[in-house]
């Protein structure tokens, strides 16, 4: 059985073609500036060249950044993606292309599918997935499948209060776990600290470029003070919100990735671990692990997509 | 069908007969404190007395107080239940017994399963149902099934932290929403703060009894200014952890029960679900509805039981 699998990302749009469960191929371009026609060409382009083709596949799953709704395929909003400002049927629209059976989620739950699947949770019935990047997102796995919920939102972590009152969030909210432990969260805590007279090798090692996870691990390496306080609070505040999830659902898993976590190591999902066990009540048996399959847990998730 | 359902509380067992859905009989005992024996003895009294025994029936239900494992039918732990101080078989025991099936859960399970199956949540596919009484408690229906989790603990709601390093909470643990928004906690918090000089109807009312919801209700029409920022307390509490339960679960109903609001009434809910929503995220269909079953809900859950 061949299945086809796209991440289209803010960066990359990347894709494998999987014969079974083994990867017969793969394939990367930039992500085109110019919309949703533009990213609709790229995506058949790459199906249609260095992924093989369509034909004979059993359709192409497809996970993209933003606001989705899987049942109506729809790419609602995507704030990363230049050019789309309004709803795009994307699945559709590639399906009417490709002349395939196409699959949409958002690549959140993508990325917790693959990780259930064949990554960190391969075996376990059931998990939490959260991933900290720029953002912080989750994906929750029940009895084998993907929680979506009533809207479509389940595993909206990132937007659990952690302190009420607290850190502005992205959203607007405020107190979000987002607001603590997101990248973009971090650097803007940091910048502003920095601003107000607080040195900080993050702000000197960036520049006026992004505060990237690398910057992040090695102003921790160098011993700098404000990024220790940051992670320290990156990680008290992951351990409120996902011992909240634990205490309402019992998992049994909870599996760690994204940027953050991949770059600063099992050192990272360790403390993460102890914040969650911390504040966790009646959970011996819980587990919390990194995720497994980095980078590529969004195009594989994508072609798993077709599998559910 | 003829179902019967049991609800085992500290003070009363309390029995229903079920015909279809329609209620055949019920009864009440006074709760024997002279431990499980009497207990089991108590029960089958009542299910062969004014319940019109066994024969006949798919099957006893019973709903019990503390930490159960529903697996194996067992009360590990029920500190409101006197003499109760190891683990108890109750349903193998009352099988046993009683010579039909019986299927046991927690207090908590069962009136978040009646809710939905006869109550406030008739013909919704899931809810979160929470219990607001001298603890906090929530049941979780998802796809029409009582969500139960790994170790048997899902909807401790009750133990979700709302304020890290918050107020102490029963368990020893520390900000959870039941240190806020359970009666025992609220009553410890006027007690501490009475002692220390604060002058409140609550300790005033209540003399050495306990500060029950009728106590609570009547201090807050008296305008008394602790019993409003306690209650004010409650409600944001219940406003942070519901919300963080949305977010993940993306609920579409939440029932809110227990004597706390059954006595406080739809005003009180009304102000859970502003707090709810004013932290939530993406849920613009959600719903927050009082329970509609009362005290009714524990035997009535514990006959449908027999049911999942």
């Amino acid at each position: 059985m061949i299945r086809i699998g796209i991440d289209l990302g803010g960066t990359n749009v990347t894709g494998v073609r999987l014969d079974g469960d083994e990867i017969d191929g793969h394939g990367k371009v930039a992500t085109p500036a110019a919309g949703p026609d533009a990213v609709v060409d790229a995506i058949a382009a790459l199906v249609d060249g260095e992924l093989g083709g369509a034909g004979g596949a059993e359709g192409v799953g497809v996970g993209a950044p933003g606001l989705i709704d899987h049942q109506r395929g729809m790419v609602l909003a995507a704030p990363n993606l230049a050019g789309w400002d309004r709803p795009v049927p994307l699945r559709d629209r590639l399906a009417e292309r490709l002349g395939c059976r196409v699959e949409l989620d958002n690549d959140v739950n993508v990325g917790a599918l693959a990780e259930h699947r064949i990554g960190a949770g391969a075996g376990a019935g059931e998990l939490l997935a959260v991933f900290v990047g720029t953002g912080v997102g989750a994906g929750v796995v029940l009895d084998d499948r993907l929680r979506r919920g009533a809207h479509g939102h389940a595993g909206e972590l990132g937007h659990v209060i952690v302190e009420d009152g607290g850190r502005l969030c992205g959203c607007g909210g405020r107190g979000h776990l987002e607001a603590y432990a997101g990248r973009a969260s971090i650097e803007a805590e940091a910048r502003r600290r920095h601003a107000d007279g607080e040195p900080t090798a993050l702000v000197e090692l960036a520049g006026d470029g992004p505060v990237k996870s690398k910057v992040l691990a090695r102003a921790l390496e160098q011993g700098d003070r404000l990024a220790a306080e940051l992670l320290d609070d990156a990680v008290r505040a992951l351990g409120i919100a996902l011992a909240g999830a634990v205490a309402v659902l019992d998992v049994e898993l909870i599996v760690v990735g994204g940027g953050v976590p991949d770059r600063l190591g099992p050192g990272f999902v360790g403390r993460v671990e102890q914040a969650v066990r911390s504040r966790s009540f009646g959970a011996p048996g819980l587990r919390v692990v990194p995720a497994a399959l980095g980078d590529r847990a969004g195009p594989l998730g994508a072609a798993l997509l077709l599998g559910e």
